[in-house]
This record gives C-alpha cells, sequence and structure tokens, in this order.
C-alpha cells in the first residue's frame, strides 16, 4: 500500500483489479461534526451528547452522510489520484459503527472490478470499495462506488 | 401522497409496504454548492463554471455527496417523521443526472419492504426508496436506504 498523494494522476489504463490506495489523514473537531448536522441532519444524536446518550448511538455521533463528505475529502486530497478526477456514478454505503468527535479517520482503497465501457471506448466503470478507518482501525464506513475513469489519450 | 410535515411520528407498527411521503423543497445555492465542494469535494468541475464545460458535467454540478446531504436534511425535516429519528445502517446512492446551481430540490420516498428484527423485537429495518427530484421532475438521485425504526412502546 503506497502513499499515492505524490504519484501522478491514473488512467485506466493504469489499473489493476486488487490495487489499493491509502488517503491522509482527517481529524473530525466536535464543532465541525455538530455544525455539518446543523446544515444537514438537525437531529439530537447529531448535535447534543447529552441527548446522544439516551439513542441507540449512546453519545454523540457524526451524521453518516458526514462521514462520506469526509470519506470524499479524503479520497480526491490523497486517496484516489485518477486522472480526470473522481466521478462517482453511485454505490453502496454502510456505516457498521458511529464516527465520533475527535476521530482521526483515514480511508483505505481496493480495486475490486474494472468494466470497460461497450458504448464509450474511452473509459470505463471502476468498483472501487473504500473503508474509512479511524484511529483504533476500526471501520465506520465502508464504501462501494461506481467510478467513471477515462483512457489515457491515444 | 401527503405534506407528512404536520403529522405525528410514525412508528414501525404504523408503516405500511407502499407508502409515500414528500418532502418540502430546499433551494441550492450556487455559493453553498461550491462552499460544500471546496470543503469536501475540491474538484474542477464543482468548483468552476468554465472548467466544468470541459468535463463530463458539461458544466458546473454540485457534488453528489452534497445531494445526498441536502436529501437527508429534507428527509429529516420534512420528508419522513419516524419515531426517534432517521437513523440509517447504510444504502445505494446513484446519481443519474447532476445537481445544477439554482436547482430546487425535494424528495419523495416510498417504502419498499419492513423486516422485522429477529434479534430485537423492539425495532426493525424498513428498505425506503427516496427518489430527489429537482424544479423539472428530473431525478438527481436514487436512494435505497435501510432506516432502523422502533416499534411503539407498550
Amino acid at each position: 500500500m503506497s502513499d499515492n498523494g505524490r504519484e501522478a494522476a491514473l488512467y485506466l489504463d493504469d489499473l489493476v483489479v486488487g490495487a489499493r490506495f491509502r488517503s491522509g489523514e482527517f481529524v473530525l473537531e466536535e464543532a465541525s461534526l455538530k455544525a455539518f448536522a446543523a446544515q444537514f441532519d438537525p437531529q439530537p444524536f447529531h448535535l447534543d451528547d447529552e441527548a446522544a446518550r439516551q439513542t441507540l448511538f449512546g453519545g454523540l455521533a457524526a451524521s453518516g452522510w458526514h462521514t462520506a463528505a469526509i470519506t470524499m475529502r479524503l479520497l480526491v486530497t490523497s486517496g484516489m489520484p485518477l486522472a480526470g478526477g473522481l466521478i462517482g456514478a453511485g454505490g453502496e454505503v454502510d456505516w457498521p459503527r458511529p464516527t465520533r468527535a475527535g476521530d482521526i479517520l483515514r480511508v483505505e482503497s481496493c480495486i475490486q472490478a474494472i468494466t470497460p465501457s461497450r458504448s464509450r471506448p474511452d473509459r470505463g466503470i471502476v468498483a472501487l470499495e473504500s473503508l474509512t478507518l479511524n484511529q483504533r482501525d476500526e471501520v465506520v464506513q465502508r464504501l462501494l462506488a461506481k467510478l467513471v475513469v477515462f483512457r489515457r489519450p491515444a
């Protein structure tokens, strides 16, 4: 697994199933956690620690969509250096455990499948599994994304 | 389909497959689109209209994760009045077309399946399809979410 932040951008031609990529880290501050929740997911367990203790989360927890957004930031800035950028057509996301204030997140990705487009020979779809882990190496999000990746121009 | 913002919170016992829910609306301002992208998805097609014209998006487009976050806001504030809140265990998300600056978004949801928990009789998993539509009734996101929903306390 390499720190690929310094590597050149990759085309579809450069990718192989099983290739692994590792992002930098992101520290989730409590103020950011609450600010995202206030804007996009205003529920007590994302806004107030005391109220959150009475819920399934057992304490203040980040919105899953905040974890997803941080994951995207890590992928874009250091986790997956694709030529043409990271363009997702969709995917599956699961949050096996909560992200907490103070967590230090990173993303470890692995290419699961590469499917050249039949109708558009300049591109393909890459299935990328990205696990978002905290500082205890616990998985807080599993994302299986379908990415549009371009071939190297002739 | 009802404007359920004024209805009482719903328990698992109140839900039936096929039930539909409709959210209020959210106007995506260009400044918000760019601010989200700068924070979580800093790529040219989400930040700069001129640069975006040269890409697959054909012009400035919101991050898919921004569309997802706005969808969550609409569901939480007006789209799905669940007792105990909207707790997602995960789901599948697709973005069939871009969300643009100035778009007016709303969410239309339909219960696809209800699965009582075998190990925890106080709850179940609800599969909810939520379509996020723009002002031209075009689907910009399809989300199939697995929600944890509680039974009415005895």
